[in-house]
């Protein structure tokens, strides 16, 4: 039901290009997801080439098992990620970026150049904020 | 307290260069900050310009004053946004992208732009992932 209602939109913006500034527009939706604590982190974690769930854990740290999968998950139902299990024993599952997950590459790596750019300058801003 | 170790965490990556894939560098946290619901959007609505209050709200629409007011807050703290009151009666108060709030105009067009381009895309992922 809700997803109908997203479509209905996405249709009526198909004559209109996507607005984030619009609240109505799903882009701002999509923005948000970007924006998500570890979406950012496991699509750089993934530029190389596909990585199984330890590898992808291993290369972000510091989130649970738990919360992996939830963002893999969502990763995969957005398009942004495939999740291929392998028939071997144990069975090997892998995660890879679709053409769509490589083109997010971009926009993540501006982010990521520029918190890695200016956490200097922001942590000194908080500092100075602080002691006034 | 808080504020003083991430300062020494800082200072001791003016050493290594930022690196958000290291869940101890504090870039990781600037990195989130950026992804915030409303950062992108209210670095948008000033992008053109200072605005009052009421103004940012209406360019970003759909939240309410006590979110607004922590997330320009949140960004003076930052250091990307000033406040400015103006004498005046009543007193006009004016916010405004800093010299570094605008340079984190790129990324968030970066962002905006690719949220806006795909965002069919991802919502046909959703119902075919939804629908199987």
């Amino acid at each position: 039901m809700e997803s109908k209602q997203v479509s209905a939109s996405v249709e009526s913006s198909a004559v209109l290009p996507g607005d984030v500034m619009d609240p109505n527009c799903p882009s701002r939706v999509v923005l948000r997801r970007m924006g998500e604590r570890w979406t950012p982190l496991v699509v750089e974690a993934l530029a190389d080439g596909p990585l199984r769930f330890v590898q992808v854990r291993e290369a972000v740290g510091t989130l649970t098992p738990k919360v992996l999968t939830q963002t893999l998950r969502s990763l995969e139902r957005d398009g942004l990620v495939t999740r291929t299990v392998f028939a071997e024993v144990p069975p090997r599952v892998e995660y890879e970026l679709t053409d769509l997950g490589r083109s997010l590459r971009g926009p993540v790596q501006a982010m990521r150049r520029w918190a890695e750019q200016h956490v200097g300058a922001i942590v000194e801003a908080q500092d100075r904020y602080d002691a006034r």
